[in-house]
């Protein structure tokens, strides 16, 4: 007799906890008629992940443990009382605070339900304290195993982070001779970082000597976007289920004991243009939606960036919900309005043009600006534009800054920074350029104009301005930010790469000195380990460079 | 023969390892010319603290040891051969990094040098992870005890949060039986937090059976300021010398073993009020001067925040340094310009009108605004003034909302929120009004006008215009956002201490939808435990909230 299991990938939303109970029941509705009698969900699937400093409200916390008990009673009113089915939850220690561990001693804790009642729980061991991870910060860790059985097969739990460490419950895992682990996971996605998750796991099944079930979430939150991509391997590492990417899933297996799980449904993996790209429509897409918002607005400057922005937005919300908004200046060429009205052209999405030059004139005979303080007025002046549609109209405001330009402080603070998220701003430019020949070559017409993608880039913010004349080629300066932001690499590890000394020097400076620009951009979704924003943090006061 | 040992409460500079030396032999050479034997420095003197993720960065890491070695090398130039000094800097464990420990395994550490050597070191045991501390995140705990012995005197070492912690290294260090225990700190000012560090120490002193020396750093370092209060405690808890705050000072004492410490200098504390404002005074001081600027402009609205920021910066950086800029527009009350005047004549600051109706014209000739989105865009119209300002002059802009209205977003994002530094984002309104109070009654012509001070608030963006239209009183709102956010109670338990139940739902409400503009608000001096900022995290997308 094989026992049937299904692991759900779904898409929670923090601290929607009677949403999220719904969205359970809902998929173990359609797992139990496809046969399961046990349903995995991903980690903190009860209250959405990460929830940050709500895990620190008794209140929250209170009410986390209720839904849990409120879930396992309606699973039994929804003629589920046989099935077994394991969620992520907040649970607390109720202890009282000690100092480095905060009050009420919150812990996050996956539950197996059965019969209207929780009859195993396991509490996270290791608590990942990196990149866009707080958790040591917050939860208090486990130090006990759990396994249970179902129709006589023998099933241990861990929770994600678990199984990233060496000596971790994993060989302790071994010594319950399961036969089956089921791993719940939060894990966001990062390009690249579905081959690692892979390797990992079939490391750790061969490690516990039996098949590994990893779930994974899906859906944007905030800033992080997860992929999904639930895995199934044997005990020696193949695989024998693979979900798909970004969308909601059910996948289905049976278990025997001793035996070899057989293979049934493996989605074939995006290529990493793909990846990416859907990464950014559903970090996007969840972000509106999760904010209560229907529709955003953004500037077309008849550039790369925008267009590339407009294009995931049309994808994400239809083009009916997409505002863009040509604002030409006395510096703006002709094709800016051109190439920003083809774009709404071939998207179909609501266009209109505001010229700035009468509140620039009505600035400038107060103020006389000059220089870079006249051309930065030009930039907020758009920014402010995009606000009053956005107050007026109730769009959200995209921001539509990439990561290179972020990186070294080549935008307005106030001015193109304006926005309530910033779709691409863990995009360097020549990953904008990648990705929207890309988005061309898919299916149906090609949203982007080609002009567009072919000109040089330009702020237009003075007569002839280029990118060029205050930073390096993006196809130098690119690799340059990956080497010092991504791999923390010093001047003299670059230097010995063969970079040229000067450029060091001054693409170091541009990068320290715009921390404090950056810290007030808006979120944007990551697709990177040490994307700017709160997982990289640098004091803005730093008087500390190396020279070369 | 009695010991000579100084305390040195400096302040350091995040990442400027020669200035910081440079502070290190200075302080030495006074303290060795004072006649002691023994000086002691606060945590991370070398670097500067918090240096965040630069800790992680192996060039930082490698630039701090080699800072360390060449310190002693100069101590003994300085002709301070024979004096032992202790200081906090960066070091690392230089192994390869595992996940959950950062690359490089960096190190809080202590070293003790004497004739040109290092001739011990200590690392933290404890390592703070709560509030605005990550310190988990990035450094590997140490595990061995430090002591050493001067003329004859045995002396052992802890840092900072290892004193906190009951049953840490204290109760190890108890067993060395030693003559002085010296503790080096970076702890933070906070509201109140002066007599609890008092306690504290005086407490491990009795648990270790010996004296005590506490020395902590002073000056601001991006949001947070530190107070100095370093303290010399006997066994028995009583107190043998206490510093001033908030600034730079040695304080000298004699170790004999066995014999209590005599008492010398015990500077009085200052009371709450004037505490707050020297925090706040020198923490915008400080942000300023190592952001390497001199200057700051604000906007002047007649109000209280205006004219208590102004009051700050010209007590911070003189009135010369203080550019005013009062912003009328047509819904402004006359005593809005005539208080702002009075403001400037009061202080001397530097002062000038730009009103707002020609850029208010040609906006709305262009949008045709009404509402909230008539009401932003004059805020915003202001910002952008501002911003034109500090561009073409080289100002730094403040913002000054206090931490009430950023509570509850009752702000104009790009608007009055605009600026590079907050003075008083963490100071809520109630406190506003004592502390301007409090100023005006100190000697000398009293800054503020009392028609700021009484006056109702009002953000006069329409006619006839009341905070009150929108909010509580601020003595109701303000000990409601103190219960939510500082103390993390939730709605029941508020509602149980007699609030009314609908402005508990309204205010909770207007405080977690805030989230998002809080993000993107400028720094500003921290002095409460739970800031708004990095250090209360909170997903911007959530959906929870408790009904009642």
């Amino acid at each position: 007799m094989a026992l049937t299991v299904a692991l759900a990938q779904v898409n929670p939303r923090v601290g929607d906890l009677s949403g999220n109970a719904a969205i359970v029941r809902n998929f173990s509705k359609k797992a139990s008629e496809l046969g399961a009698s046990l349903v995995a969900f991903p980690e903190m699937v009860l209250t959405g992940y990460p929830i940050e400093d709500l895990c620190l409200r008794k209140s929250f916390q209170d009410a986390s443990k209720k839904a849990l008990n409120q879930l396992a009673k309606d699973l039994v009113l929804d003629g589920l009382k046989g099935l077994t089915v394991v969620v992520g939850y907040l649970d607390s220690t109720g202890e009282k605070a000690s100092l480095g561990v905060p009050a009420g001693g919150p812990q996050n804790a996956a539950a197996v339900i059965r019969n209207g009642e929780v009859i195993a729980k396991y509490i996270k061991h290791h608590l990942p304290n990196y990149g866009v991870f707080d958790e040591y910060r917050y939860f208090v860790p486990g130090t006990e195993n759990c396994s249970f059985e179902v129709e006589g097969v023998k099933v241990s739990l861990a929770i994600c982070e678990d199984i990233w460490q060496d000596g971790g419950p994993v060989s302790q895992i071994a010594q319950l001779k399961s036969d089956l682990l089921i791993v719940i996971n939060g894990s966001p996605y990062e390009y690249g970082k579905d081959d690692t998750r892979l390797q990992l796991v079939q490391k750790r099944a061969k490690e516990v000597n039996a098949p590994l079930a990893y779930v994974n979430m899906v859906g944007g939150q905030d800033e992080l976007v997860f992929d999904g991509d639930s895995i199934v391997v044997n005990t020696d590492g193949s695989i024998a289920n693979r979900a798909s990417q970004f969308v909601e899933e059910i996948i289905l297996f049976e278990v025997e004991p001793k035996k070899p799980i057989s293979q049934s449904l493996v989605r074939k993996r995006s290529n990493d243009l793909e990846e990416v790209y859907q990464a950014l429509v559903v970090g996007l897409r969840d972000y509106v939606l999760k904010n209560n918002m229907e529709s955003v607005v953004l500037g077309l400057s008849g550039g790369i960036d925008s267009a590339l922005v407009a294009a995931i937005a049309v994808d994400a919300l239809g083009a009916n919900n997409v505002y863009g908004v040509s604002m030409p200046s006395p510096y703006s060429s002709e094709h800016s309005v051109s190439d920003a009205k083809d774009l709404a052209t071939r998207t179909g999405l609501n266009y209109r043009s505001v010229p700035i030059k009468p509140m620039f004139d009505a600035y400038q005979s107060s103020l006389s600006l000059k220089g870079l303080a006249e051309e930065n007025l030009q930039a907020r002046l758009r920014g402010m534009t995009l606000m009053a549609i956005s107050n007026q109209e109730g769009h959200l405001v995209l921001a539509t800054g990439n990561k290179s330009e972020l990186a070294v402080g080549y935008s307005t603070i106030y001015g193109d920074a304006v926005g309530g998220f910033a779709p691409i701003k863990d995009v360097p430019k020549t990953l904008v350029w990648e990705l929207s020949k890309w988005r061309n070559k898919q299916e149906g017409n090609p949203p982007i104009p080609e002009s567009s993608i072919t000109k040089e880039p330009s702020a237009e913010l003075r007569p002839g301005q280029l990118d060029t004349d205050s930073l390096p080629d993006y196809e130098k300066l690119d690799p340059m930010i990956n080497a010092y932001v991504e791999q923390d690499q010093g001047a003299f590890e670059m230097a010995t790469k063969g970079i040229d000394k000067s450029l060091i020097e001054k693409v170091l400076k541009l990068i320290d000195q715009a921390e404090y620009k950056r810290r007030q951009y808006p979120p944007g979704t990551k697709i990177s380990s040490k994307a700017f924003g709160r997982d990289r943090r640098q004091p803005i006061t730093n008087s500390w460079r190396e020279s070369l």
